[in-house]
């Protein structure tokens, strides 16, 4: 799997991690069961912090993406996260909200948004058939 | 308008404000040319800092959607922000490709996911109509 991370950006390395991590389960190119580098190995080979692993694989093992077993090692947890909860998505609400309501001021109209979602998302599916 | 804050937030005050002034001038509810209270009278009402206040109407300045007036005072800028532009495009697919992908790996499908961003869109017109 390949992990893209940009140093230059504000969003601290160890989000990068975990969402470079989610993309890889949501799109397929990490399967169920499926192991990932240990803390070292994966520090070692991106070139950053062993905590900032440690950081991003804590919370994605709280978050059921992940399953850090002291023998097997890290691997994605094959029931993966728990499904969507009215708590959730009336959190993503918050997040979208804002997104949507900037877009619509910058002339977008529903149509160019629906589209511009779908294609993220078929992105996502795209991989998954690869 | 009614500016709802939440101070229990992670999410800064300034940012907040941001947010419910945009939604607010999406949905219609502050209108084009529409004053808004100053620094000081807004920073009042709400009981917030002063700086708190002068932080997201500077901001809301340089992203276009305020004009702030030496004598005319603050106002929503007729010509509202700049269009969406195809950098901007890229910025939102950064935000929102994790947000689709940890929806996608919690079962959301999606039908149920343009749904959901259907219904924030017609929240925002509804208002907008009233």
């Amino acid at each position: 799997m390949f992990i893209e991370l940009d140093f230059q950006s504000e969003t601290p390395i160890y989000e990068q991690l975990k969402t470079e991590i989610i993309v890889g389960i949501a799109s397929g190119q990490l399967t169920p069961g499926e192991r990932l580098p240990s803390v070292r190995q994966m520090a070692s080979d991106i070139g950053i912090n062993l905590h900032t692993v440690n950081k991003a694989y804590t919370q994605l093992k709280e978050e059921g993406y992940l399953l850090i077993h002291r023998q097997r090692g890290v691997v994605v947890n094959p029931e993966g996260p728990e499904a969507m909860t009215k708590e959730r998505q009336a959190q993503l609400r918050q997040i979208l909200r804002p997104l949507i309501a900037d877009s619509l001021c910058r002339q977008m109209t529903e149509k160019e948004l629906t589209t511009f979602i779908q294609s993220i998302y078929d992105e996502l599916k795209e991989d998954r058939s690869k």
